[in-house]
């Protein structure tokens, strides 16, 4: 496996392997690998001749008085999980390889980071899709992976895919989670042990919205009220949203018709933690 | 020289001069070619194996209230040029090719879009790159050209280039000028005879400010001063700016250093036309 934080050289190597025939994958990743992100690599590594990971703490993606300083850095870890996962190269630039000093381009998601997310975290997206266009273009991919977890963030970049015609597949996969249901995180590190028990109420929440969409005839928003009385239950989620949305345009409120589809969306802060999870959902 | 109106088909004719080992040149362009777009795909002819022209009238870069309807649309006479100056494939793209119904992400120009014609025509450059940057998803060039007639937005399309470490380099080519000097522009054909008499006053204000930098020691706020007595002196001239700028961050007022360089950038309104033109000076 090549570990390279030079993008010209990562160009280089990626531009071998295509000259030979072979389909590229890109895994981008901020590190603080779980097996989420192995998960990601796996399937890649199935579908693709040449494997990329990329590692990079985006700054431009946190807000101010967000965790960026705190974001967990483990490389040396990371480097060990995309090799058992089976990543030909590894890029891990530093900041200043992907923003030069003087760099002022971005690329500006539209009203799909209006909503949800983009209310909560103003520009987060912004950061989002002008990183992974950089990446893009600097691994020149066929196909990329990216999780379910961050729901809105996949439909943004489909989105940002489609508008800008980049020459990239995008490939969603599904959310890991932990045997009591918590979706796998890099920021459940943060949770304290009653915190990370508490946790365990945003699958429960999703899971009970899923049930109520099959077997009760409760609109959206009784079901999007369900799931905020049991995230409030254990009196220690604050919940920022949760919501059953359209899970192409992430328009809410949702009218139930039969075999529509839903996405349910939940965020909540936990202590200084903040968690999101959802689940694609459809009415009976 | 194959015509294609399709993303994909462009992209696939592209992909196989590249596998055939072919350095792919790409012109961007508005249509209505004069022969200043000529000597752009005559040096991509001279430098690359397969030339791609676009032609695509880019609505998203036009303001409320300019000329985009009457913008001139001559694809018979465009497609003869291309054909003459050696294009192998023109992307002749409808526009709901380059942008969807929903189509809602924009690359954002950053402080070099805030002078200038960023002042004059808010929104204008973000037009520009976003259509820039996906052309070049689709045309996948090597190297792409543009005209120094419209500095500011070169140096816009190489920043954004930088910033988002797409795999192009940016060549500038020279402005291609009438016999007594008016700077060709899909534009001048708006002109009436008398307008066309007062344009050259463009260029002769712009000649007068590189004699002054050379054989005076007039400061550059003097010999802005200058191509604006120029411009006036016609009585016919709306001059929009005539200033000496840095030619790379395009600041100003520039103080004088000896050998220093600079741009003089002129913008005018000559009746219901808009005309712009510069030149790179440099200082005795």
């Amino acid at each position: 496996m090549i570990v390279e934080e030079l993008p010209e050289r990562v160009r280089e190597h990626v531009r071998n392997a295509r000259r030979n025939g072979m389909r590229v994958g890109c895994v981008p990743t901020m590190g603080a690998l779980h097996q989420g992100h192995c998960s990601l690599m796996e399937r890649a590594r199935r579908e693709c001749d040449f494997v990329v990971s990329t590692i990079f703490v985006n700054p431009t993606q946190f807000l101010p008085g967000e965790d960026f300083t705190r974001y967990p850095r483990t490389l040396e870890a990371d480097l060990r999980c995309c090799a058992d996962s089976g990543a030909d190269l590894v890029f891990t630039p530093q900041t200043e390889h992907m923003y030069a000093e003087n760099a002022q381009t971005t690329v500006q998601p539209g009203k799909l980071a209006e909503v949800l997310e983009g209310v909560i975290r103003p520009g987060h997206f912004a950061g989002v899709t002008t990183i992974v266009a950089k990446l893009f273009a600097v691994t020149e991919p066929d196909v990329a992976y990216f999780g379910q977890k961050d729901f809105q963030q996949q439909l943004i970049i489909r989105q940002m895919v489609r508008d800008l015609k980049l020459p990239v597949e995008i490939v969603t996969c599904p959310i890991v989670r932990e045997v009591d249901g918590l979706a796998m995180s890099s920021r459940n590190r943060y949770l304290s042990a009653a915190e990370r028990d508490a946790a365990v109420e945003l699958s429960r929440a999703l899971a009970e919205a899923s049930r109520l969409a099959t077997e009760s005839s409760l609109s959206s928003e009784e079901i999007s009220e369900q799931m905020r009385n049991i995230l409030q239950s254990s009196g220690q989620l604050e919940v920022q949203y949760a919501v059953l949305a359209d899970p192409e345009t992430l328009e809410y409120p949702l009218g139930r018709t039969s075999g529509g589809e839903a996405v349910g969306l939940i965020a909540v802060r936990l202590g200084t933690t903040r968690l999101i999870d959802n689940a694609l959902i459809r009415f009976s």
